[in-house]
């Protein structure tokens, strides 16, 4: 970041600029704008493109995978097309996943559940263990709000500690799981949510080398945007993570994740978990209990639609083509209004589905409130951090993929006025 | 039940009996058949009814639920027209109902799962409860195995009570709710499973006074069976346990359940959940961290499938129509081979999935296992009570809705040849 411009002013010019940016903001508010840049939702162009899949499974359409009929009871762990797709998504093999329902979140938060009632393979349930002593979760920061806030419900103490830029500081990390009481970690290894960024080969192997004290500590490995690239020649790819840890010997230390919510209808996709046999015979102790089995109709109607993983990215290939245009305004926009003036920087990712926006200390809430008066709903300061609560309150998650262009274009215009007047009056106020 | 045949036999002529019995055991497992009655599976016939439904979202179809896109993340509680459907069924007001996922099996076991983490509107979690003094719950005998199974898995100790014909022997029920352990009971209204009886006015009044010395206690109230009528001059219905709630000032008492798994396709239906607006808030607490919302282009199919209630009713009907002539068979079958033998019982449901059969003290398991032996898998004897353990070892749940008709007809032929066989070996046992 450059040199903070509004601090090269005099008094007299800052209060102009305050005026003159005051003044833009009031015409702003006369247009009535209501533009909403607060969650990760595909657009409409985007949601256009799975169409097709509707007419996958039609009233003639054979209803069987192999020998299991996906029209009646059974078959628990999914159907094996199903199963053998999500296996080459996760780096593992068909045996070690189980489908889940229409979301992965859900099959985290089940998960996490098992873990709290029944124990995690074996070990005390954590609704007892957090009787006699606080249990605590790993939050990477930035990071994603749903995530904190099914650890925050079951009752943990959210740890936050940084990313780097290739993934979480593995120094801080290895030293946190020395305490018995922390009992797990979340973790976006692909274009993480919101900074965008990929887990190094270096990191993978250090999470897969990591020695918890608490025998039930578990990695829950989300990997969302495993195929969500934006550019064909620029791709980033994380290791397997049960490759790692079968080299480290650790076969059991990690619970990876994966859906179609953003490859073709959000909440009407289909999820997967893969694990250790072990891990999922754990699992399958609630699960038996709980389902006789998940979809399988939307299961053969995915694994139809895609054929196999070189059909699923060619289908991410026409979200990228989708996606480039928007996430390239962000950049355009906010390097045009905001690139000269040090008071911001921001993420530059090779896929996924955000812009992480770091603005200046203290400017996020009030920048995030703006924006909302003026029409533009974005996600709220402080949902990057556990408990809502970033420090240094700067942190502004921005997720382009909902607006049409020209009204993504709009709603840039809007925030850049309100990042410069926060920023401006910071400023100022700093002087007072 | 008449007087016991073989009973009134020699020994000379029972032993002549048996061994005439055990010659036609010898011929059937010479056929090496393979034929199952194990569970309450739809049959290919009745899956084709539903394939239609596969046609009503195809690639061009408008998405849109009224204002919702049912394409798109949102909407946590489920489109508008599926909540008004099930609220219809579940005889509530729409906006008492929540839309769950594929199975009202994994809605029953997620709600109790909140009771377990969570607590009941604000008491202490059940798990924490249950460290302290035993919980229990009120498992209505004979019933569904996976009811008791979920109850087992989370620990409850589960108590056995009598159903008459037309409910609960509601006596039992009052008396035992007077335990503040107990925290439960499991119910199927409608053509229960197994015994196939509807809930009287009487009874349902009854439950909805009772007045649990728990304030967490709740009656989980599956009426799976709501429309799965076999004679359309002949049903019977069920009342509104909400209304029945209200006038009895107590509105919190019931979640109700429901799903299309009998309806569409098993395991890739729609479930709702039906509660007041205190117990939905409540359960709200978990469920909006777990999820965003359950597969709305599903619920969208689904409704826009059956149109409304009378349309459901309609397709209903289509089902009667295919399992009619089963449960015929199964009724002439039994009367015809051990009508005048007076070794067992059995009944005469007008819906649902099952008969309920009732043999000699102590036959059950041996019939089973013999049926098994003959190629003929029936429900594990004992698996309609708490624990898989039928005090008198004699009742068998016989699911005639699977196999065609022949393949029923052969069945039962093999079952009745068991039965007999079992009896007789009992009254010959018992003489020595």
């Amino acid at each position: 970041m450059s040199e903070n411009w509004y601090e090269s002013l005099t008094d007299a010019e800052l209060n102009n600029e305050i005026a003159h940016l005051e003044e833009r903001a009031a015409q702003i508010a006369a247009q009535n704008l209501k533009l909403d840049m607060a969650r990760g939702k595909p657009s409409r162009e985007q949601l256009d493109l799975s169409r097709p899949m509707l007419d996958v499974l039609g009233a003639d359409a054979d209803l069987f995978d192999g020998s299991i009929d996906c029209a009646n009871y059974g078959c628990f762990e999914g159907i094996p097309s199903a199963r053998a797709l999500f296996a080459e998504l996760l780096g593992t093999q068909a045996q070690n996943v189980f489908m889940g329902g229409e979301s992965s979140l859900t099959l985290e938060f089940d998960t996490l559940e098992h873990a709290m009632v029944k124990g995690v393979m074996g070990n005390t349930p954590l609704m007892y263990q957090m009787q006699k002593a606080p249990l605590k979760w790993i939050c990477l920061v930035p990071g994603y709000d749903r995530h904190f806030a099914i650890t925050q419900h079951f009752g943990f103490e959210l740890i936050p500690a940084p990313l780097t830029g290739c993934g979480p500081d593995m120094d801080i990390v290895e030293e946190l799981v020395k305490d018995p009481q922390v009992k797990g970690m979340w973790c976006v290894p692909q274009y993480s949510n919101p900074s965008g960024e990929t887990y190094s080969s270096e990191v993978v192997e250090r999470i897969a080398n990591l020695k918890p004290a608490a025998a039930d500590f578990r990695v829950y490995w989300d990997n969302a945007y495993c195929e969500h690239h934006l550019y064909e020649d620029d791709r980033e790819h994380v290791d397997s993570i049960f490759d790692a840890c079968e080299k480290a010997d650790n076969p059991h230390l990690v619970y990876a994740f994966c859906s179609t919510s953003k490859m073709t209808f959000p909440g009407a996709g289909v999820s997967a978990l893969a694990a250790s046999k072990e891990n999922l015979a754990d699992l399958a102790q609630s699960n038996t209990n709980r389902l006789i089995g998940h979809d399988k109709l939307n299961q053969l109607r995915h694994a139809r639609f895609f054929g196999d993983v070189e059909g699923l990215r060619a289908h991410m290939n026409k979200h990228a083509a989708v996606l480039r245009p928007r996430f390239d305004a962000v950049n355009r926009k906010l390097e045009q209004e905001l690139g000269s003036l040090g008071v911001a920087s921001w993420t530059h990712p090779k896929g996924g589905y955000f812009v992480s926006f770091t603005g200046m200390p203290g400017s996020a809430k009030a920048t995030v409130s703006m924006a909302k008066e003026l029409g533009i709903t974005l996600t709220g300061a402080g949902s990057t951090w556990p408990y809502g609560e970033d420090p240094q309150d700067s942190n502004i998650r921005i997720a382009p993929t909902m607006p049409t262009l020209s009204n993504l274009e709009q709603a840039l215009d809007v925030f850049t006025v309100c990042v410069k007047l926060v920023s401006a009056r910071l400023v100022r106020d700093a002087r007072r």
